[in-house]
């Protein structure tokens, strides 16, 4: 019987080898990474770089020697897939550290490489001082120069969530910080007024910024000294690059695996490619989004787990159906958290939906109880049914858990009316005698009534 | 016209109020209050003994003068409703202050008299240093006698939500406490494996806990000295007493108006009693449970509220049902939380469904994360079709928002599959990769798949 072969080894191609593991305890399962390490958090690396995550090692959940010993996986780090013989069956291997090259026959193949950061086509991209954020090395490297007190402006292009959470820990470690965004404002994918929401908690934390301002060229004398854009040049000892990630589909698509939405691999529901006996899951694939009622690309480590626990199960004869995401996604950006799931008003309106939406400004716990602080939740609903098609959430306390709440009434087609009859839990500390999910249902509703008339 | 007279101006009678003067701008609205205060949040006051909310004021939501001028509703505090006179629609009124009686008509009455400690039957239970803490007057005389230093050691007779949170803050205080609870285990409404983590947590902040023992006496010269048990003997400067309470329905059953369970005023899910133009609230009255399908008693605030809103909008002609309550509720006790929503195996058992139940231990969020701490979870569903019938989690962050997903889940009748394949939010600080509901929802999943056969 040949094995179970997995390209890549961090959280997709992780979770399915687990899992294969659990549904065929004598298959042969190999796995190949070509990173130093397999099985890690890279969403705590921002963490990392302050010292809020003291010991880079605490992010490796599990080491291949646990692997082979505890499940008999053979993980090989280190070892790059050259090309996928898809006709035979086989991939070409190389040892990254002896490079040698050899063939490992398969019977069943789970594609999971990952992605990779969107370099931006300029002048100086590769300068000695401009880093990514994406994988373990680049989070131990970037690390690593931090500690030099040379290094003390910092120029972090791009705003989204990992711009964000790295902006955190750089002015954590008392480095000054300018972010410089293309878009007019923060995290396009919120309401205009939770981005200003966010803006001024970056302001109020010495965050300079650039907004409207395309990336021109990265200058210097064998190191970095400028970033350029359209409209000004901003003098600094290192930049950080985070303008989003493109899936690492090269090596699929050599191999004749058909690529979907933004040059993902394609998938169909059960992680199927189009090549038989090869499957793919997480960041390097197509995901299938529950509103959207198609594939799209929203790379994220939740969904890279569930994809490759679903991919493992399938590879084990299994015939599971990913059910799909919603977007679902949270931040922490200084004191504040900022959620997401579901759809906002224009991504329902590129979806062919009507919908409208509600604010409310409520607190996050009971009033009179020590540290209660501000709460913005905007939910967005089918005009016609009032069913709940999305929420966003700003605040302290309870954001992550809160856009569950909204995801779990989203995933069972919940009508504002329902969401707001739900009884929910209440003590002081942790709540409003009405909770903020149960306001906001309410003013919806009721802004949807009148406007029903 | 005649007024719509609220008697009670806690939580229900003042959200009943305040709905009614939203939908009818000119009917006269009067709320007659035996006590000094209303529309505060009682739900604080354990925290206002140890100064955790450091001033009672800030609990009053509302006084009367704000009431009477942005809302032209009439409260008269220190007003007791002596009597009901169901055929000619008025009511009998004491002022308590200045000792005349008053007859007043009303059109609609809503009866929202809330509920009293239950007194034990035992000799000295009224002796002075016996303390309950229900109402906002009860809180300040408790503070008050607490801040003499000759307070040491404390008896808190009665280990459910409301003593547990009193303890916590006697320790806060630095006071002695020993619990005194007739049952075998704490909190009931809880498995029993919960039930001893909140011990554990208990011995922790080094409280002595008494168990199994009931209540004989409450001994002392003119001021209690000590509580006496069928087992033992405990001297003490104070006790609190917290052995759930009972409803306000004297009054209403002596007018006629039917009482239901435990004695709360019988209502239909319009919140009507058998009297016409005669609604009930809150704590006196009888709440709909949406898994027993039927009026159970479960005083909480929320309901008050949610109740109290429906009345009022029931009172000015609406048709409005209550959906009912699931018996969601959280406690925090030292540094956990307690959660619990729907039914136990027990509770399953009881209202004749088969249950199935399901355990697991994880972490509340990332583990690389600092701060990374245990969360115990229990699902309990449906053994024929694994819809989800209730759960209970204890642990440290996230706890009462966690529930809240179970209890949309509930009311959206989710199976566990359904519930386990939400997307979910995902940041190291807030979660694991794999939220913890998502966790429970997949283990119960296997377990019942495997049980299933």
């Amino acid at each position: 019987m040949q094995p179970f072969v997995v390209i890549g080894g961090v959280a997709a191609g992780m979770s399915a080898a687990s899992k294969a593991r659990r549904l065929r305890p004598d298959w042969p399962i190999i796995v190949y990474e070509q990173g130093s390490h397999v099985s890690y958090g890279a969403c705590g690396l921002p963490y990392y770089l302050s010292g809020v995550i003291p010991d880079y090692r605490k992010m490796i959940i599990r080491d291949p020697e646990y692997f082979l010993k505890k499940m008999q996986i053979q993980v090989h780090v280190r070892h790059r897939v050259l090309a996928i013989d898809t006709e035979n069956k086989k991939v070409l291997v190389k040892n990254l550290d002896t490079g040698e090259t050899f063939c490992q026959r398969y019977e069943t193949l789970l594609y999971a490489a990952g992605a990779s950061p969107v370099l931006p086509p300029v002048p100086g991209v590769a300068l000695p001082g401009v880093f990514p954020l994406r994988t373990l090395e680049d989070g131990l490297a970037l690390h690593s120069r931090l500690q030099d007190p040379v290094v003390r402006r910092i120029v972090v292009i791009g705003g989204g969530y990992v711009g964000l959470e790295v902006i955190e820990n750089l002015r954590l470690l008392g480095k000054e910080v300018q972010l410089i965004e293309l878009e007019e404002r923060l995290l396009l994918h919120f309401a205009p007024d939770f981005s200003a929401i966010i803006r001024d908690e970056l302001e109020k934390n010495q965050v300079e910024m650039h907004f409207g301002e395309s990336l021109a060229a990265l200058r210097g004398n064998g190191h970095l000294q400028t970033v350029v854009t359209e409209k000004g040049e901003y003098p600094c000892d290192l930049a950080v690059l985070a303008v989003g990630v493109r899936p690492n589909s090269d090596l699929a698509k050599a191999a004749g695996i058909a690529l979907g939405y933004k040059n993902a691999v394609a998938v169909d529901r059960r992680m199927r490619t189009n090549m038989p006996d090869i499957l793919a899951a997480g960041d390097c694939a197509e995901t299938y989004h529950r509103l959207w009622r198609k594939n799209v690309y929203l790379p994220l480590g939740t969904t890279a787990n569930r994809q490759g626990r679903l991919a493992g199960e399938n590879a084990c004869g299994g015939q599971a159906e990913f059910t799909g995401v919603l977007g679902t996604s949270v931040a922490k950006i200084f004191s504040l958290a900022a959620a997401k799931t579901g759809f906002t008003e224009q991504e329902a309106a590129q979806a062919g939906l009507a919908a409208a939406s509600s604010i409310v400004e409520t607190i996050d716990h009971a009033i009179y109880y020590p540290g209660a602080r501000r709460l913005h939740l905007k939910l967005v609903y089918c005009p016609r049914s009032a069913v709940l098609l999305g929420g966003q959430i700003v605040g302290s306390e309870g954001v992550a858990h809160r856009i569950d709440v909204l995801a779990t009434a989203i995933a069972a087609r919940m009508t504002l009316q329902e969401l707001g009859e739900v009884d929910m839990s209440y003590a002081p500390p942790y709540k409003g005698v009405w909770e903020a999910v149960v306001v906001a249902a309410n003013v919806a509703q009721s802004a949807w009534e009148k406007a029903k008339g």
